[in-house]
């Protein structure tokens, strides 16, 4: 594996979406060609479960069951995607991966988290991102940023998200060297400039551009 | 659980679903009124999965992508359908469960075991059936009961077929307790005599109709 596995990670409204293809632009104009990419539906498959684990007008998923599923578009993800790009040398950016699951399905639906590092461990058959963006801002400003037509995790209650946003705050202490705290309550171009800070560091230590 | 849940299974074409048909009749002529379901796709959520792993048009899915699949399948069938019935004293007639992942996925398609038996586990939190059915039939005379539009799993080469069968063999040698085999090569109406000989004595053992 000669490429490196990017994360970026938060909840709802903390700004990925657009921190991402401003990465990717700028990675461009380093003569970098990303891989962008995001869980769930980040393959084929992935799009259709995708809509069953968001639509909020389907049948109610059991939290077991959606577990087994972002499972289901995790280890499809891993085998058709991550690992072929990662071997070709590529660098990827990923909207959310594992310690999603964590922050949402175990602290924020209390499901069994032995139950979910087992099911993660065999999703992603080891691989673990090489760098993780954590971009920090309060669940309630999040939120308040989301449009009016709210998918069925958007719609939990604020509750669920300050349990997510917990999570987060756990992983990011406990894993200080994968995951770097982003300031994401700021401007647009100030969260930029904070992830190219880094990004410009663990670049030049990865040896790219090659 | 103070109802029974009694499971088909077997090869493609061995005739669990004319069996199940005419064992519900049968049933009812009796004053029971049996759930008749089914994995994949017992379930709301579970339609849609089943269209995922049977439809043969479709992207191509990884093992590992399947078997948590069919995991999540059986998640949401247990929690929604199979111990709320069972919790009310219903006999349910199921067309297959965890026998046809260790079949079909272990034997099959030579899946880690010990993954498929965590999977299952998880999935049935520790449910198991009451009565297993096993519609022993060539596997060579299965595929030619069936009709030319074949699915996904229907069209796997012959050899797939015979690891298939070869595990329903294993299987039955080794729970001789839960699983029946039933001749299913011969006709119609005595595959069906054999299934209520058995079921008459079951029934009575557990005192139904109540």
């Amino acid at each position: 594996m000669t490429g490196k596995l990017i994360i970026f990670e938060g909840v709802e409204g903390c700004g990925k979406t657009s921190q991402i293809e401003h990465c990717r632009e700028w990675l461009q104009n380093l003569g970098i060609s990303p891989i962008v990419t995001r869980e769930p539906g980040g393959t084929e498959l992935g799009v259709h479960l995708r809509q069953l684990l968001l639509s909020s007008g389907g049948s109610p998923i059991n939290d077991k069951t959606e577990l087994l599923l972002y499972a289901a578009d995790r280890a499809q993800h891993v085998e058709q995607q991550l690992k072929p790009h990662l071997e070709q040398g590529k660098i990827i950016l990923c909207d959310r991966f594992t310690d999603s699951t964590i922050a949402y399905q175990g602290y924020g639906r209390k499901l069994d988290m032995n139950l979910i590092n087992q099911l993660n461990a065999i999703a992603t058959a080891g691989l673990t991102s090489d760098l993780t963006f954590w971009l920090d801002v309060d669940a309630e400003i999040g939120l308040g940023r989301k449009k009016s037509d709210a998918d069925r995790i958007e719609q939990e209650k604020i509750d669920f998200h300050l349990q997510v946003q917990q999570g987060y705050t756990e992983l990011a202490a406990k894993y200080p060297e994968r995951i770097s705290r982003i300031e994401a309550s700021l401007s647009e171009e100030a969260v930029q400039q904070q992830i190219q800070k880094i990004l410009t560091l663990k670049l030049e230590n990865w040896g790219y551009p090659k």
